[in-house]
C-alpha cells in the first residue's frame, strides 16, 4: 500500500481528478502540486489561475460551467473598470478578486507562494496539501504566427487561436521546486499525472531543473491520465496545441510519447481502446476506462481506479 | 483679472472648495495641486484617497455622506476579503476599487502618477487640472502615543483616537512638485489654500524642497480658507490634530500662525468674527463669511468670495 501521492496537476481536468482523490485519502496522503506557468500580473494582482482553480474545485465554491472563478460571482469591479478604459479581456468576478487581493496583500508581506496558498486554502476550507510547483516566477511564453505573447493573453485574450511555434518557460532554468514538492519528491510512492494540458500545465513542471528526473525517479506506480479522448480536448487547447508542436493528430499515443520515461501506466478513455496497443508498444501498461469526468461520482471513480493502479487502494 | 489660480488642496473640505471653483473658471484657469502623502498600497494597488476624493467630487459621483469613494457603491470584494481574512479596515467599493486597478496598471505600465490622474479623470469626464503635489512617493507618518503609524492607520484604522506627537513626510526632502505644479508655481497669479486640514492635507506639500518658498513668491492674493470653524473641524481630525501638535486650543488663528509667510489673506467664518482681530494681528487682511458649506450654492458662493479677493472674478 503507498502511503504518499504525488500528484501533478494543472487547471479544469487536474482539479477535478484531484477532486476525486480528496474524497479518497486523507491529507496526509496527497501532495498536489500545481502548475504556476499561467500565473500572470493583472492590474497589479498576482492572479493563480491553475492554482486558483485547483482551490476552488477543492473547495466545492468553483463555477462547474466555466471551470473557473467562483460559482454565482458578481461583476461590479469589471463593469467599472471597463468603463474606466481598463484591461477586462482576464475576467475576474468580485469575489474571485478578493483571493487575488488577498494573495498580492500576503505576497507583498514577505509569504512565498506556498505559504499565501496555503492561506487561501485554509480559508477555504481546503485541508488537502495545495501547493505550486514553485515558489521562483515561471512564466509559459507562447511563440505563436501571430507574435510571442504571454499563456494569457494566447489563452484567454487569443482563445488560442493562434498557431504555435514554440512554448518557453520563462524563469524555469533559475527555479527550484517548492519545499513541499521537494519533499513529496523524496517521499512519494507514486506519481498521478492528471489528465491538464500536457504542453500547457504539465510540461512547464517538468522545465524545473531536476523535476523530471526524480519525478522518474519515483519508485512504484507513475500513472498519467490522457486528457485526450478521441483524437481530442475535453476542454481548451490540448488537441490543437499538440498537433501544431509535434505535428501529428492529437490522441492518447502523443501524450503517451510526451511523458516518455516519466510513467508507466498510461489510463486512456474506453473510446481509445484501439489505440491501447499503440500505447503498450511504447512500453507502458496501459488501462482502459471511462475518463470524462461530469459528475463527483466519474471523478472519484477515476481517483478509485488510478489510487489502485498505485497499490493506494485495496 | 487673475488668470491662473493655484488651488491647493487635500480631502473633503480642498474638494468641496475646488468644486465651487470649477463652476466658475473654466479648465486652464485652475491648477488644482493635491494632497498624496496619504496614498498607500492596499492588498497590492495603489490607493490615492485624496485625488480621487477630489476627482468623484469634480466628477459628481462621490458619496456625499462619507466625503470619500462613489455615491452607491456596493461592496462585494469587500465581503469576500473579509472572509478571507483580508486587512478590510480601509473601506474599498467595488466601483472604487476599478479605480484603483486601473491606476495600479496604469503605473504598472510607466505612467506617472500625474499621466495615470489625467487619464482617470478624463474617463470620469473631469476637464480641470487636478494634479498630485508629486510624482514621487511622499508618506506621512504620524508618530504618536500609540506609536508610529501611517497616515491611514491612524487616521481610518485608529479613527485619529491616538494622540500625535509628531508628523514627518517620508520621501518629501527627495521629492519634486509634479510638472503641473511646477508650472502653476511659476505662472500663477494667486494662491488659494483650500480648507483642508492644515498639518495633514496641505503641510505635506509645503514639505516638498523648495515648494513654500516658490508659494510665498506667487504675485498677487495668497489667500488660505480656514477649516477650524468656532474652535472645531466640519469633519475629520483637524481640530484635535491642531491642539495636539501646537498645544494650543484650535481655532482660525492657529491656522493662519501656521501659514505664516505663505498667505496674505485668510478667510474665518461668521462664527468667528471676534477672532477676526488676532488674525488681523498676524499681518493678515481677513474676510469674514460663511465658510460651512453644505449646498452646491455654498460652494459656488465661497469659491466666488475666493475668486473676488484674487481678483480672477469682477
Amino acid at each position: 500500500m503507498s502511503t504518499h501521492l504525488l500528484v501533478l496537476a494543472g487547471g479544469v481536468g487536474g482539479a477535478k481528478l484531484a477532486l476525486g482523490l480528496t474524497r479518497l485519502f486523507p491529507p496526509p496522503v496527497l501532495t498536489i502540486v500545481v502548475n504556476t506557468g499561467d500565473d500572470e500580473v493583472f492590474h497589479g494582482l498576482y492572479v493563480c489561475p491553475d492554482l486558483d482553480t485547483v482551490m476552488y474545485t477543492l473547495a466545492g465554491v468553483v463555477n462547474e460551467e466555466t471551470g473557473w472563478g467562483v460559482h454565482g460571482d458578481t461583476w461590479r469591479v469589471m463593469e467599472a473598470l471597463d468603463r474606466l478604459g481598463g484591461e477586462t479581456w482576464f475576467r475576474l468576478g468580485d469575489r474571485d478578486l478578493a483571493t487575488h487581493l488577498r494573495r498580492t496583500e500576503l505576497l507583498h508581506a514577505g509569504l512565498t507562494l506556498t505559504e499565501a496558498t496555503r492561506y487561501l486554502c485554509e480559508r477555504f476550507g481546503v485541508r488537502h496539501t495545495v501547493v505550486p510547483m514553485s515558489d521562483d516566477p515561471v512564466r509559459t511564453v507562447v511563440e505563436t504566427d501571430m507574435g510571442t505573447m504571454s499563456f494569457q493573453e494566447y489563452f484567454v485574450r487569443h482563445r488560442y487561436v493562434p498557431r504555435v511555434q514554440r512554448l518557453r518557460f520563462e524563469g524555469a532554468e533559475k527555479a527550484q521546486p517548492s519545499p513541499a514538492f521537494i519533499d513529496a519528491l523524496a517521499q512519494a510512492d507514486a506519481l498521478i499525472v492528471c489528465p491538464s494540458n500536457p504542453l500547457l500545465s504539465i510540461t512547464p513542471i517538468l522545465a524545473i531543473p531536476g523535476v523530471r528526473a526524480r519525478l522518474a525517479a519515483v519508485p512504484g506506480v507513475r500513472v498519467a491520465v490522457s486528457p485526450i479522448i478521441g483524437g481530442q480536448a475535453v476542454k481548451g487547447p490540448a488537441a490543437k496545441l499538440l498537433e501544431e508542436v509535434t505535428g501529428e493528430p492529437a490522441s492518447c499515443v502523443g501524450v503517451a510519447r510526451l511523458y516518455g520515461d516519466l510513467c508507466t501506466h498510461v489510463v486512456i478513455d474506453q473510446q481509445d481502446e484501439e489505440r491501447r496497443a499503440a500505447v503498450e508498444a511504447l512500453g507502458y501498461r496501459v488501462t482502459v476506462a471511462q475518463t470524462l469526468m461530469t459528475s463527483e461520482e466519474d471523478k472519484v471513480a477515476l481517483a478509485r481506479l488510478v489510487g489502485r493502479l498505485c497499490g493506494a487502494l485495496p
